[in-house]
């Protein structure tokens, strides 16, 4: 399955793709309401599962998404957390080493949005970057663990991010990355919710990004240094994961950073990024 | 006025006191329900205001607080932002440079916890520490600006803030100091909520912190590097501040860290902190 939010900034409300058929949520999940903790703490899930598998559900248009209407994130998250550097050409082409464990950071849920909303360069940035990143989605609460099967299982699916980042923020201002990550809308989420069951192997998806046409970013999950097993396994040391909490698990090469000429967005940039299964987003930068 | 939320975990209800009186905030906030991002979107503190100008709110108990009742956390806040090293002690103790700018991180909202609840020593932690902070609540939807005056108008009120740190996980365990930061009880928040117009001068309000009856910090906001002002307006260059937002402003000197012999807390330890006007915290530290 495949969840969505359509609909105007703030008021969306929720269907289901399953195979190529679109269905209502909103029996199940309630008027202007998105997939947040609550809907998966409540066995979400399984129940939409079992309700479409019954024919509860309304078909709601056709395959491919709510034509003519604003796609919106498919969730409402919790706390966002980020893995720096877990692609070895990434942190190749910044000069950073190979981290000998994952490097955590922190975005709010409040610079989330649509996966084709514009996005805001602040005011006086020079900086503005891009990171296509897969997003893992935390299904169950989960606490610390030894067992990374026990990780995977706290997993309810992944969905296609985009670590939107100011490098002078994060870099050259003292402090930590937060600083360079929390700039409003710097968190286009979606299109899609799709459940972990659908995607085969999590680590052989490919991910792209282009701006204004031209092929930036052109990498695979195969390459991360620290797997998404990995990945959760490790924060449930130092934190507690909850139902709709997501990681944003790193970027491949290909960012302004690291690129000759550093080209950061500008006013009128577009961006589009994909990852393989997990749909497709575009962006038009401009000024805040 | 002075918010507060009282009962079992999750299921606290909101009062407010006036003066030396308490009333019960259920008929404008509704059952179940604290200060939120969407009470102080709506004039929440207005309406409060005028409801008790009005008479329409009942009294609830006697001065003090709602006796023989948990006292959970006044605010349900959206994202936390921490300064770090922000009292000069404190920097020196640390043998950290005084930072030319404000050091930014953060907290999830979902380590937050009341003001005497139990807080966890993650498993294997040997380096758990102490951090009382004056937090600042946000009130208003602050934008970039390079007004200090206007900075302060969106700040609703102050609150007492416990900054628990795993020094290990934030030092050295690589990345951001995010990591030391997050672990599930780590923000014991309250009692209460005070409203900015009870706080004369918040660049003179004294902090104090013990560990089982000895005094360990004995600070005052007029020691802050950068005052609430300043921080307020900084961070409003690098992301939007939302209505419920807290800044954990930093702490001054005398945490385990910078102290001889380094007495990080073991289970069992309880800690007492409490700053001028924002009440006061008790907590039992023991094993996760």
């Amino acid at each position: 399955m495949k969840f969505l939010a359509y609909g105007p900034h703030g008021r969306e409300n929720a269907a289901v793709i399953d195979g190529d058929r679109t269905f209502d949520l909103r029996p199940l999940i309630g008027e202007g309401r998105v997939v947040d903790r609550g809907f998966l703490e409540s066995d979400g899930i399984a129940r939409t599962r079992a309700a479409l598998d019954a024919g509860e559900l309304f078909e709601l248009f056709g395959a491919g998404g709510i034509d003519g209407e604003r796609r919106g994130a498919p969730l409402a998250p919790g706390k966002i957390l980020c893995i720096g550097l877990n692609y070895r050409d990434h942190a190749a082409e910044t000069n950073a080493e190979i981290p000998a464990e994952p490097i955590v950071f922190m975005k709010a849920a409040d610079t989330v949005v649509g996966p084709d909303d514009d996005v805001l360069i602040p005011q006086e940035s020079t900086k503005t970057d891009w990171e296509v990143e897969l997003g893992v989605v935390i299904g169950q609460t989960l606490r610390r663990t030894d067992s990374e099967e026990e990780a995977m299982r706290a997993v309810a699916g992944y969905v296609l991010s985009h670590d939107v980042s100011e490098r002078e923020y994060q870099l050259e201002r003292g402090g930590t990355w937060d600083k360079g990550k929390n700039c409003e809308t710097f968190n286009p989420l979606g299109p899609w919710l799709v459940t972990a069951d659908e995607i085969e192997d999590v680590q052989s998806l490919g991910l792209r990004l282009s701006v204004n046409g031209e092929r930036r970013q052109d990498g695979t999950t195969a390459d991360q240094i620290f797997p998404v097993a990995h990945v959760v396994r490790y924060l449930s040391e130092f934190m507690t994961l909850y139902p709709g909490d997501i990681i944003n698990t790193g970027t491949p090469a290909g960012v302004a950073l690291g690129l000759p000429g550093n080209p950061y967005l500008r006013a009128g940039d577009v961006v589009e990024l994909e990852i393989d299964q997990l749909g497709a987003q575009r962006q038009t930068f401009r000024d805040a």
